[in-house]
């Protein structure tokens, strides 16, 4: 199974594209989708929209795993990334791909096995599973592929 | 001008065509776009972007108005709202339309002259302002007119 692993953002959307097959993960593809601060919202919209795309495009993930959004403290930024998080759910779903959700506790405890793990935990055990020679940058990166392998977990689980 | 107003949700998108010429507006349609409940959320993107983009072929708007999000209580439908609005904004940019919000004062402000008007009065003053036989309904498309005319007010304010 190839999951797309997705971290929501409006300036920068995280994506990891793995292998999971036997327990085992091998990593694909992975990096940032980003957008230009200067350019209107919806020019921003549409640029993650071309973007995603061509990842599913290229990569023909079978399904989805993208963050589940929380609130912060900041409001603003909140009401941004979930537009940005619409764009990217619709063209998985246009492309036919079921999309599961997961919370950042779901991600840490599938991870590292602790809800409350440090950031920097997540991101070695992360490198640690995909067997890469190096932490995955940038962090949102790091963050989407993270969300691929509770995904992974997740579907072991059910089994 | 004609001009889109759009009323944002995700169980209900109100819509609004108004044509804007000589500080006079003509109604074209309005309505709503309605998802079901039962569906997936990923599925009711879907159904929002097929008929946002339907709305658009029909009518061929020269702009969008769409109401600017703000924080209820409620965070969890004010984050799946800011999704569908992301996805209605998506269609609107890559048709070409520029795209403009207002915050419900703004609207108010520009329906009936004053910021802390009631839900019924600026019903009733869209209502006047189209020449409408009856308050427009379902509420959501009602409020979405009243953006229409709220955008054309702000275009007249411009020049």
């Amino acid at each position: 199974m190839r999951i797309l692993g997705v971290d929501p953002g409006y300036a920068i959307v995280g994506f990891g594209v793995v292998d999971y097959a036997g327990a085992n993960f091998a990593p694909i593809e992975y990096g940032a989708i980003t957008t230009m601060a200067h350019e209107p919202f919806d020019k921003r919209l549409c640029c993650i929209d071309t973007d995603i795309r061509e990842v599913l495009r290229r990569y023909e993930p079978d399904c989805m795993a993208i963050e589940r959004l929380y609130f912060t403290t900041n409001q603003k930024t909140a009401i941004d990334v979930a537009q940005a998080r619409g764009v990217l759910v619709l063209a998985a779903a246009q492309k036919g791909l079921p999309v599961y959700e997961y919370t950042p506790l779901q991600v840490k405890q599938a991870v590292v096995g602790y809800g409350k793990a440090e950031k920097r935990q997540v991101m070695e055990m992360t490198q640690r599973i995909l067997r890469l020679e190096q932490i995955p940058k940038p962090d949102d990166a790091a963050d989407a592929l993270a969300i691929a392998i509770c995904h992974g977990h997740s579907c072991r689980g059910r089994r």
